[in-house]
């Protein structure tokens, strides 16, 4: 494929532009912190009043153990009124606000970096490119809040998000964008999403916008949507902006985060750190990204 | 009862010694970092190699979409060789590495902060104190190296850590603790299990070590072990140091973590990210803490 | 409680009316045979087009292995091209077509035959009157086809089912009930549910129509709606006729059963066996009732 | 392939030797009852005690609702102390006692009928043979009781099974098999494996058996083995017996089977009937099939 990184890290390479995060990067990050404040991206893992397709299954818990179990207590000598509650959690990878592996999308029957679409297999999962290979990083995390910057509470569905509005948004904001930084692209949807009159479309990215995070060495990026790019497809092209960035370029993708918060405080730099499930195998995972503003 | 926090951050509090990480502390602790070598703290989530109980179920990961799923991207004019992998997983809250949240343990049918223990119920499970009330934080995190300070590959099984081994270590490592740390211990016991050889018996904090957690106003407790606390119980009380810490305090307890590489380092002192899983009613979550040395 | 069977067969009883089906009204069961035709009562286990309760979840059906997992079958000396399928399923214990354990309902804080409510716990379900006690019966199934003796397609939703129309129904069909026979009541609702167009009410029986289970010492009652009962509940009492058939007489439920093609054949007595699901300690399973007409 | 039923009943068929099985021949199996005694063939459903491979994982039972959900049922007017219990099973398709469908087996690249592995999909499951083709059926069950004959406590592990074995057996009990019937092999093994002491190898049927399926157009194979076939396999061919019964005939089976209480009760000719879930999709069902003796 053109245009990628493939080999650029080396033939055996599994991390992509997370190869960008440099320790030096990720010691300039925490450089940039000022108030202290610990801002979680990601919304509640439940039923209901969170986006949920329906083929991924919305989220179960469910009760392992509790206050009822004191026959489990007993023979460790518990008195009554003493013993410990556990849960047991069915759901998928792709849930909520979640993180893709660069395995989670292939082309031409090939994931990044060359590694063939097979080497995901039913039994074993992702056998290269898991979710483990990716799944832990810190680094400097810019907001880019489009909304704010266009005067509007929310993007339309649908609206396709170009390179002119990255640009314009970023040096409105004041902000620049260093090599290895974390992108988030705040198009206001999981606010549309809230008022319940949401349907399938959705703003996001547009394939002119990969020129951007190309232009910056981005190394990861995230939105509040449900694929960092537009729904429909910009140009009818099925996954097209998955397929520039996870598959060619090798970026990591954080979809669902919730950016309201530090919109809010117009917090739009700020230290990073996400640590996903390392699960063996995985396409994705869902995650709880952690801002320090 | 008694020595409680119970109270002491006002009686709707469910956030117990969390409240002592104070915006200040976090932004104090983003200034200790000294290389900007991020550490995944976590184990891989998988069925063998890692420890597991019974009761709890090895975790799963089940494919949900791959290569071999063309009929479902060709309606969305995906061509052969494009598609996406998905994955579904079935964990314990409580599996491998993961944090207990303020529910996880009762006594005298009591969680922390006088919230009745039949607050945890099968539907809805814990509606007070779940993890989503703890899941999200960071600050500065402490590893004592009890192995290194005591020179041996692992503390022995059953070993019960006092408040002098813990000052000893602390002094001999030339650390302070201040109020809000995330206190790690390293008790080796992850090495032990990793020769096949481990059983029942692990090292871990006694009773005794309690008062030094509440001497530097620790936040948060984390260790290699499987419960914090050492197995047998210290005095056969059932989770006693639960008890102590956990119910009695309000400690967010981290336990599983793969400490090896920061005990490698000689990595000390370090910035520690902890985003868990937010899930409505569970009383814990796995987790992939970040550490930035 | 009064009205009951508490005590009929014994203080450790766990099967309640099922005791009514002897070895010879088995025997005698198999007797009324006429075409040897084999019906299954069950819908279908899948995710879209059979009524389904959020809170139960859909089920799921997870691959486990399949012809992608050559690496898995090679150290058996397999060559390409030989393998095998198999499949890991999530699903409520009283999803789609399902039976109700004797633990299924409580009322006062007792199950049937004094059992205490708190006998359900967490971590090991029902510890008396699990599903693996009523799992597994036959005997002669008797269907009372009341939408087509009504002259209608369905029963209205709501309708309540009393003990005259079910007596009508018998004497029109011509067909007598006898002691320890399974009573199948079709409402139609199944129908009405495929055409889309169903809401929350459902046509079912009202209290009235447990005197007439009594009369013919039924042992085992079955419909195509979800609980037996009319929805919204007989004279607004939650559960009520749950209450009175499977709490205080040991009743054995069968719900969601798919009686059409019974119906069709104007089959309306045959043998009925099932086998549901022994799980230690659940309060129902999926069933696939087999009758031979 | 060769020696196969591949369109012996059109090219459309997904019941393979389940065709036998006319409702003549059922008819004629509800005449073999003589006791009405029922028998479930089924081992209990649980995570110890029953034999599980581990790839498949233990079965769980985890708790939905029970007696601690008052907050659910008030809003219906329910009083303390009324309430329903509900679990969530998850479980693989094939454990412990369970049916094989057509699609679970595929060698060279084939599945029964000349079905393509391939329609096997991550997402769907088996869009042929899945399950719901086979789940259901009824006819004559025989038992041939191999370690009764052989008067020992059970076949020696890997011990192979023959034709001239399974001859002299149904010589010796006296006992004759027609077409469409449903042969059920006892070696014993379970009783091997109730002892703690079993291991890997097991008996079972090798590939000198088939011909007697073949001699006796058998619809149905059953054992209470793991695989019908005997482990290590016959000529080290792996899942040879599954070729010839399952690919090349069509031939459902039953795995895991409790034969224990007919072989007690001599009990060798019966009605069995077998309600698998019909999920739709899966390449296998646990069972629960019911014998009348």
């Amino acid at each position: 494929m053109s245009g990628t990184n493939w080999g650029r890290w080396g033939d055996a390479d599994e991390r992509g532009t997370l190869n960008l995060v440099t320790p030096e990067a990720v010691l300039a990050a925490t450089q940039v912190c000022r108030t202290g404040k610990v801002y979680s991206l990601a919304l509640p893992i439940q039923r209901e009043g969170v986006p949920i397709f329906d083929y991924r299954g919305a989220p179960q818990r469910l009760s392992l153990t509790s206050n009822t179990d004191n026959d489990r207590y007993e023979p460790f000598g518990a008195p009554e009124g003493l013993g410990s509650n556990e849960d047991v959690l069915v759901l998928a990878s792709h849930s909520i606000t979640h993180m893709d592996a660069l395995s989670h999308v292939f082309a031409e029957g090939k994931m990044y970096n060359d590694f063939g679409a097979e080497e995901y297999t039913t039994a074993k999962g992702a056998q290269h490119l898991d979710v483990a290979q990716t799944a832990s990083f810190a680094g400097r995390g810019v907001l880019l809040d489009l909304p704010r910057h266009q005067g509007v509470d929310w993007l339309e569905p649908g609206q396709v998000i170009d390179r002119a509005q990255l640009e314009a948004c970023r040096d409105a904001q004041g902000v620049e964008l260093r090599s290895g930084d974390i992108l988030l692209v705040r198009t206001g949807w999981l606010d549309f999403f809230a008022t319940g009159d949401s349907g399938y479309p959705q703003p996001g990215l547009g394939k002119d916008a990969v020129s951007f995070v190309d232009d910056h060495d981005v190394a990861v990026v995230g939105a509040d949507n449900a694929a960092i790019e537009c729904i429909p497809f910009d140009d009818n092209e099925f996954l097209g902006v998955h397929i520039e960035l996870l598959v060619k370029r090798g970026v990591t993708l954080l979809e669902h985060l919730f950016l309201s918060e530090l919109a809010a405080d117009g917090c739009h730099e700020f230290l990073l750190a996400v640590g996903g499930l390392k699960v063996t195998g995985a396409a994705g995972s869902p995650i709880n990204p952690i801002a320090i503003g």
